[in-house]
């Protein structure tokens, strides 16, 4: 190396997954100097130091505070891969932009919850603030929205973007096995948490589409205000009824601008079969991204695990050097505002809606008007055989209909004598 | 907006499709300014002045001469938007390199053609040379591989970069037209160019590859050693043939790394129909990227068009804003070597081979007894019902095999007697 190459001197805290490929990444790599200067890790921080690593940290200072990882003399740009969106990995985070140094995380909670204020602090210290891996891992989503469609006007994003759930119910579908066991097994293989109510609540997946909304609208992350449901009520019933209707139910995350509003939101949906988010399967991530001029962006890849989520960190570190200045967000984070809330009565939504009733005359007849006097037009109508005497299982799909009245009108359903089980609605996504 | 904002002066030479498009972008954002910095066309280079334009040039100084505005003092970045991989173009970008001014191009010609040098230059000069809309239009397929992929090992990059093919291609297979007709009636809806040599004859995809093979490997472009096959050999009974063994024929641009060696190449190739790239018809781009720790990424979208590829340069423009210092391609273009060539028995290749025959006894069995001599081992066999009393049409698959030694094997097939036409040899895409 020439002596006129600058080193960077990385402080990493966290050594699990993606902390421990970040650091076999840079070993690989020793000349690892993407733009022109070099990246060395020097110091680290996790919980246990003793605990038996497949990778190598002897020649990096250990700190047992992140914290004061962050803030120390000895390192030029923090990475925070501890996660949570608060305790430790915020305090760390704050420490660093504080001491005016740049900081690299894959913390999607951290982002979507505290962007703004965090973003705020790094353009007062004049420093980059970058999270490409907290979304998608190894596909570039953030790099995308943020700097390539820069000044573009985007109308939505939509897609795929936990990989567990996505694992859960692409083998529900294919094993033809229920939810429960899916998830017990996927806990076993270490491919869910043991706790997994962060992603199959779908809170991660909101915490995502948060931070990616923000990027796309020129608006302040707004987590507060995303709709989310998870996959737990997804039942193999529904799985194998939407397949006959030609759909595979997806948990899709989705930000829209409607009327200078932002609706942002997560939930099971229907995608047709030959979409390409229907066919991204197993651990898969995948996302569209419309905008006014470029059209219809489409993108896939592996959302997580430790190799694709370290090159994208690795990536981030390699832009730090780069020493380029833009905001963290698509304008100065003291100017970005919350957008205003979409009205339910502003979406046009389709939906999938599974009934179970009583084998008596009449019964489709008040379903039928019921919907006709809430003007609900129905797609589709599949009425199964009955396995168990007397219960009739019935599917059916709308045309797009403002969302309160269709709400209303499955409450109403709901509400009609003869009916065996509450029923069940499910969007069909606008994909 | 405050005084204390910069404002850089973009000169832009070339107004047709893409430069009109960056224009009006420009004029619907009077405040664009993506880094916190504004940018504001103020320089303009056509053919004709007074040619009849649908955006508004009267406040731009006007040059008859790209050079001249390329270096003009009164302009801070320039963009290059002419084509061609010389003539005025190169001089253009040449002089504005050597005035010192950041260069942002769509010219995919030029950077596979003369990009080491052109590299080069901007570097001794610490300006940035950017060429993010001379690939996939608005899809942002060089940043992902340049700046989001830096450091990852890529193996491997194979997608559709030609948008013109595309659309003939898909219009063949939808319209069972033959190409002719179907280049014809693209050119007189302005989807093809009057000369449209560079699409349908393989060079402008081969332009594409060339640059991201160079970004992917860390190598310099080499377009002089692209093997290059277009789409006018492609027939509608190819078409039908593939579609009927499960594939659908698309021109295939890939580039990949092979013991050190870096083979690019653009030729017909059969896909999967279920494969994504068998699915991006009409004038879609698509691109598959396998690296050793991020594993497959896929991204799709608008390869062309006005908005897209506008939207490119005026993301480049706000990168040039943000002062980032990097080089040109994935090293310092002083130390980018040429890849020496893979040779042919490295590389094993599937294809597809359509034989006319006579029917006379003893023929099949010629052609099976020269590939198990080859050691050839065929996948699949379709001796379709002849039309033409006595010449049969027979088409083979074949399973993965040494390239010099499959090529052998057909032409050695050809010279077998009571063949009525030269084998047509597809191959089949490995994606």
């Amino acid at each position: 190396m020439s002596a006129s190459v600058k080193t960077w001197r990385i402080g990493v805290a966290g050594l699990g997954t993606v902390g421990g490929g970040l650091i076999r990444f840079l070993a690989e790599q020793p000349d690892y100097a993407p733009a022109g200067d070099r990246a060395v890790v020097t110091g680290v921080s996790a919980r246990n130091k003793s605990r038996k690593r497949d990778f190598d940290i002897s020649g990096m200072a250990w700190f047992d505070d992140p914290v004061a990882l962050a803030a120390s003399p000895d390192i030029d740009v923090f990475v925070e891969l501890v996660g949570g969106s608060d305790g430790p990995a915020k305090a760390a985070v704050e420490a660093a932009l504080r001491a005016g140094k740049p900081v690299v995380t894959a913390n999607k909670a951290l982002i979507a919850e505290h962007g703004r204020e965090l973003a705020e602090l790094a353009e007062a210290k004049g420093v980059p603030l970058l999270f490409e891996a907290a979304v998608m891992g190894g596909t570039p989503a953030v790099k995308m929205v943020r700097e390539a469609l820069v000044g573009e006007h985007l109308d939505s994003i939509a897609g795929i973007l936990n990989g567990t759930c996505n694992y859960i119910l692409t083998e529900m579908e294919g094993a033809g096995r229920a939810f429960a066991d899916v998830l017990a097994e996927a806990q076993r293989l270490g491919y869910a948490e043991a706790d997994p109510t962060m992603d199959i609540g779908g809170f991660d997946a909101a915490h995502k589409i948060t931070i990616l909304a923000a990027l796309a609208f020129g608006t302040a992350p707004n987590y507060a205000e995303a709709e989310i449901e998870g996959i737990e009520q997804v039942e193999l019933a529904d799985i194998r009824l939407a397949k006959d209707l030609g759909y595979r139910i997806k948990l899709i995350a989705s930000a829209e601008q409607i009327d200078g509003g932002v609706s942002v939101r997560v939930h099971p949906a229907l995608a047709p079969l030959d979409h390409p988010l229907a066919q991204a399967n197993g651990a898969l991530n995948a996302l569209f991204i419309e905008g006014r001029r470029v059209g219809r962006i489409f993108v896939q890849g592996p959302g997580a695990g430790s190799g694709p989520t370290a090159a994208a960190v690795a990536a981030d570190i390699a832009d730090v050097m780069t020493g380029a200045q833009r905001p963290v967000f698509q304008a100065k984070a003291s100017t970005l505002t919350i957008a205003p809330p979409v009205e339910g009565r502003q979406r046009q939504i389709r939906a999938y809606v599974r009934l179970l009733v009583q084998d008596v005359p009449g019964v489709i007849a008040a379903i039928s008007e019921t919907l006709a006097e809430e003007n609900v037009s129905i797609d589709s109508f599949l009425q199964k055989p009955s396995h168990d005497a007397g219960a009739v299982p019935i599917v059916l799909t709308t045309h797009a209909t403002p969302e309160p009245v269709l709400l209303r009108a499955i409450e109403r359903i709901g509400a009609l004598p003869h009916m065996l089980a509450a029923p069940r609605m499910i969007r069909i996504a606008r994909v």
